[in-house]
Formats: C-alpha cells, structure tokens, sequence
C-alpha cells in the first residue's frame, strides 16, 4: 500500500515510517522540520541525537533496500501539499504533521494562535486535496486521548448513545479538552466528520494516548536510525521523564496529587495500531474513532512503577509533589473504551518492569547529555501575574 | 455600562449598537469594514443602501445627543485589539466580528481557511486580552443554533445531563454543524469554555437562530441610520430571500424538501437579548450557553407564510423547489429550548403577518435596486466536478 506519513521526522511518525517500509509498504515522509526548530526555539534537546533526515533515509536504504520517499514542506502550504500528493498518489495518509505539546500550545497568546491555526489548517488542507484528486484514500488521523478530558462517564470510542426525554441518538462523544493543543485536535476531529459526511472522505480518527519508549526493530538496526527522545518540560512525556530523573538521581516530580489517570502505550503498539487502521481502512464517508491506548495508569502509579524499576537495578529513586502547572482535576473517574483496534488484532506490549529498566539502562549509558535544567516545568495554564504583566505589551 | 461591540459595522452589530447607546449604555464600535468589502468581492449589495460608519455615527449623535466611539481595525490583529481595549475597558464585550455566512465559509478552500483561521484567531485574541486586563470584563460571544446540528434528541442550552453504565455527568451539548462556518463557531465555543475554566473568564455563548427585519426603533429614525438587507445568495437569509423574491414577482424557491426546521428571530429580539445578556452577566469562570431564538419553522412553512402575507396586499407569489445546494436532512426531527433568555425577561416578538406585510411593502419601494442575479445560489456544498477540476489548481 502506498502510504504518506506526514510528520515522518518527528516521534511517533519516524517509529511509524520505519514500520511500514519494513513491512513492504510504499512510503513516502512529508514533513517541514519544524520538530528540530522548536527544540532550537526552547534550548531542548532530544537525549538521543538524531541524524539529519536525508542520512537516515540512505542507512535504511542501504541496510534494507527499502528507499522511503521524501518531500520537504509544510502541510499548511496547499500548494506544496497538493504537489507531494500528486507525486505520491498515497492510497493511505497517516496524518502525524501536527504541533503536539500542551505545554508549547500554552506558552502563550501566540504559541496558541499557532498551535491551533498550523493543526486546523494543514487538516483543512489534506482533507480539500482528498476531496479534489484523491476521493478513495483513506486518512488516518492522529487525535488524542485529551479531546475526551475527565468526564464522570465512560469515555466511549468517538460517538455515544444517549437516551434523553424519551429519545435516543448516536452523538459525537462530547469534549472537554485541556489545553489550546487539545482544543485543537478537537477542532479538527469536528471539521473531520463534517467532510466524511458530504464529500465522502474516508477517515480514522485515532484518539492516541500518552506514548512511551523510544526503540522499534526497525529504529534498533542502526544508531542513524535511532527515534528521539524528548524529557524536556515541553515534549517530554510523563514516563520518559521520570526515568531521566530517575537516573540522575532527582526526585520524580509528579504534579499536584498524582490522582491524573491517562491512558498509555509503547511506541511499538503506535506503529502497529497505525498498520492495523490501514488494512482496514473506513468506509466511503465513515469517520472512525479508535482509542488508541493499551493501560491506563494514574500519574503516580507511573512514578510507583519507575521507582521501583529503579531500584531493582540498585538507583534509589524518590518521588516528589509538585505545584502543578496545568489546571485540571487531579482525582477523577476515568474509565476509557479501547477495544476496536484489539479486535482489529491489536496485541498489546503492556508495560513491563523490564522496558523500564531497559529504558533507565539507555538512559544512564546517555548520562552526561542529561540537561536537567530542562526537566523544570516553566509553562503555566495560568500565568503568574509578573508573568502576565509581560505578556500583556503587545508583541 | 460600558460596551463594545465587536463588528458594530454589520447587520445585527449595527442594530445592537444603536440600541444599546438608545438605553443610556457607553457603546464603543470596532469594526475593520471587511463586510463591505465581501459586497464588493461577491458582486452584491444590500437592499438598502448603507452609509459610511462614521456618517452614520454623526447622524446619531445629532440626533440623540449620544455619542458611539469606533475604533476601526481587526480582530485578528491582536495589538490593534489590544490597544482599543486599553482605550476603552469595556465591562461587556458583545462578539459579532466574524465572518457569518455559511455559503461563503463553502466557496472553495481560501474560504474555508479564511472564515476558520479569522474566526478563531479573532475569539482568541479577546479571550486572551481579557485575560491580560479585563479579568472582569463579560464576554457576550455570538455562536449560532447550526452549532447543534439536527440530532434525533432535544436540542438543550449548551449542556445535556447524559446517564451512561450506571453514572451520571452534564456535559458539552454534542455538535454536528453543516458548514465550515458553524464548525468555526463550534471551535469558538470549546476555546471560550476552556478558558472559562481555566481562567476564569465571564462568557455568554448566545446560540442564535436566523435573523429576519431589518428596522428597529433606532434605525428608523433616519435614513442615515438604515441597517443594511441582504438578499443574495451567500449573506442573504431565508425569511429576507422569499420577501424579496415575492417583491419582484419571482417563484419563492424553497431548496429541497423544505422540511429543514430552524430557529428564528426578528432583529428587534436580537437586540433585547444582547442586553439582557449584558444586564446579568456570567459568574466568573462560568460559560453560560442560551439558544437566541423565539420560534421554529420549516423552510416551507416560512415560504407559505410570506405567500399568504404578499397575496394580502395582491401579489401573487408561488413556491418552487429547487435543488438543495448543501447537504443537510431535510426531514428531521427538531425541538430546540430556548427558555433561558425568557426566564430573564424577554418577551418575544413572533413573526406576524404585518411584519411580512410592512418588509413586502419596504422592499417594493427598493425594487429598482434589486438584482435579481444574486438570489441564485451558486455555492455547492459537493462541487460539480468541472468546479472541482477548476479549483484543483493550487492557487
């Protein structure tokens, strides 16, 4: 199959590259860089250095014949899209090509307006270039668990029947979203089922949780191929974070009380829950929701099982509470449906103590790169008032 | 009070402005004209021929003593919104300043990303300047009953109590809009609620209906002070379109089936809402949603009231159907509240015979100025495929 991952240079969408060339697909990377200009923007550096994206190509190429197709531009530039996609003429879009940190969208006025107007438009834009040349292709669309927020129900997948005043309807699932990033992914979800349902497009809307892990077969091959890992306050995730903390013999900040429950997945689940929305694309005008998670865990069950790890390879680690910097319910239900991609034949990699010991191991062999003055959370959900006086000059 | 209206140029803006200023309110407009210049970009024009704001301003004040500042520039432009703020530190802000047609919204591309990146842009550089200083100020936000969609339940105000498995949780009313501007009204909504939440700002999210009448007490006490009527394809509303088509003696043409039921109000309410909203304003932090609508037709049934109302004074109008340019259920289930805006003290003027008599008797006197050729509707929701080959060149 013929498929376009847009965002192939970053986290999950190199994992995902790498996967699907490897299991014979025709792949092609539509990505801008601007991962690698955020991490120059924010002082942050991936623990892992990663090569220039031309080098990692040609060492696929030369390790496993396989070429992987490259197109550099922005997705949110329709003309440059519109052009890779008639070179390409992909049957499947894995659509990654998002700014995808909470912490970034919240900085502030403008890292927000940017964060929803790059996400919202470059989604505009694949789905008119679906619509004008590509009617049959199917979009798989990263979402994320963060559109649902902490209802006091269960977290369907994508739509729920509700009983009210003597009716039912099957309804999009309500959002309550916590930050303008996840607004964002709301945003698209909604313009999304719009267009499935008058132009027909076919689409997965993948409602993904928190990812952790670095290394797939594909990306273990070669130290060029190697994924990057984020621990900074801005694109790190939870659990690489508390294993860098951990060992650099720093407390493991958990924020506010722990009580946040979440749902997670090794990065090696992501590129096989996206093989898995390709061969069995949606229908002409359905737009599908999976939640794409394996476990869920609260914040400090995360930090638990770290310690632990920790400890089993002789690091003593401890676990601090921090002021948390978001605004959000720090004990809540939480109960989330992620059942369609296990029957699609999805088996999940739970969370093991060996990754986590296997993690801390990579990550104290990459020690002396540890910049720990980045582990400090400095974004705010609401600003101190010095903060804000700032701000508050127009600029 | 203080108030500024945001888009005090335009068709319900000019009406709230004016009234609120009659009530004894400090009214400030900010207005960028950009509604004139869709007039000149579609090729039509409002009935009544509509004067320059800052003449329109000045005939106001001599005649009533009171004076509407207007500071002219763009919403999206923060520092321009910045700056008027600072000058003014309204304590309501009445949010009309978006781009508010849905066939336009549906021309092609551009105007997809034009009406979502402006709208959006524009409600988040008042959220955030709010934030900055005007942490009490009250945020009357315009959103549009087409938010909701046509589900198969009861349409409530904002929030719908859902049981599920045995628990219970009120939460976002589901949206399912039918155009890329109600999608960006409904991304307008998920962004003010979050930072309700987060920041606790004041917000009133009045759903409306569609709008019909032009005259209010204010407008008509001069010429100069007319409020503009459209009737063309892209900015024209249903109930105004009919009277105008009756006027010239052309067949009222009803698309589809007709059985699309919708809200609907006279201007004179839209007005009245606005300051009831005004007078009792949101708590902090809390995001209140009332649906501003006063009754609720089919298509058809508005076509056969303004077919009896033009047959009182002798003219002869006849329906025809005509192929439906969007794509929307044209039989559905529809039963909307809008109970809270009567709970505060508004009591609605319902369609009459004599307004659809009094808009005939107006627009005949204007019948020289209509142009027939606009009242086609040349939008497509699905585009032919010749438009669609067309616009397939990136440009």
């Amino acid at each position: 199959m013929k498929i376009a991952v847009l965002g192939g240079d970053g986290y999950c969408g190199w994992a995902t590259a790498l996967y699907l060339s490897q299991k014979g697909h025709a792949v092609a990377i539509v990505d801008n860089y601007v991962r690698r200009l955020w991490d120059h923007e924010l002082g942050a550096q991936t623990l892992t250095p990663i090569r220039a994206l031309t080098d990692r190509l040609r060492v696929w190429q030369n390790l496993t014949g396989k070429t992987i197709e490259m197109f550099v531009g922005d997705v949110s530039d329709y003309d440059f899209l519109f052009s890779a996609f008639r070179s390409f003429e992909p049957e499947a879009i894995v659509h990654f090509a998002e700014q995808r940190s909470a912490p970034y969208s919240m900085i502030d006025r403008k890292h927000a307006v940017f964060t929803q107007v790059n996400n919202v438009v470059g989604t505009l834009n694949v789905l008119f270039a679906m619509r004008e040349f590509l009617p049959d292709c199917h979009l798989v669309k990263l979402g994320t668990m963060g559109e649902y927020g902490t209802p006091n129900i269960d977290i369907e997948e994508g739509y729920i029947t509700v009983e009210h005043n003597g009716r039912r309807d099957t309804v999009p699932f309500p959002k309550q979203p916590g930050s303008f990033y996840h607004l964002s992914k709301v945003h698209d979800s909604h313009n999304i089922m719009f267009t499935c349902k008058i132009w027909g497009i076919r689409a997965t809307d993948l409602n993904q949780g928190v990812v952790y892990g670095t290394m797939t077969d594909e990306t273990a091959l070669d130290e060029a191929l190697i994924n990057r890992f984020d621990y900074d306050d801005v694109f790190g995730t939870v659990l690489n974070r508390f294993c860098v903390q951990a060992a650099i013999g720093q407390p493991l900040t958990v924020y506010g009380k722990g009580g946040q429950t979440r749902g997670f997945l090794d990065i090696r689940d992501t590129v096989r829950c996206i093989e898995i929305a390709c061969h069995n694309p949606a229908a002409r005008g359905e737009c599908r929701v999976y939640n794409q998670f394996t476990e869920q865990f609260t914040v400090l069950e995360l930090a638990e099982r770290v310690r632990e790890g920790a400890a089993a390879i002789g690091i003593e680690a401890v676990i601090a509470h921090a002021p948390n910097p978001r605004k959000e319910l720090e004990t809540h239900y939480y109960n989330a449906k992620h059942t369609k991609l296990l029957e699609l034949g999805l088996s999940p990699r739970l969370l093991s103590d060996e990754l986590i010991d296997t993690m801390l191991e990579r990550i104290r062999g990459q020690r002396e790169r540890i910049d720990a003055s980045t582990l400090v959370q400095n974004v705010r959900w609401v600003p101190e008032p010095s903060a804000r006086a700032a701000e508050s000059l127009p600029a």
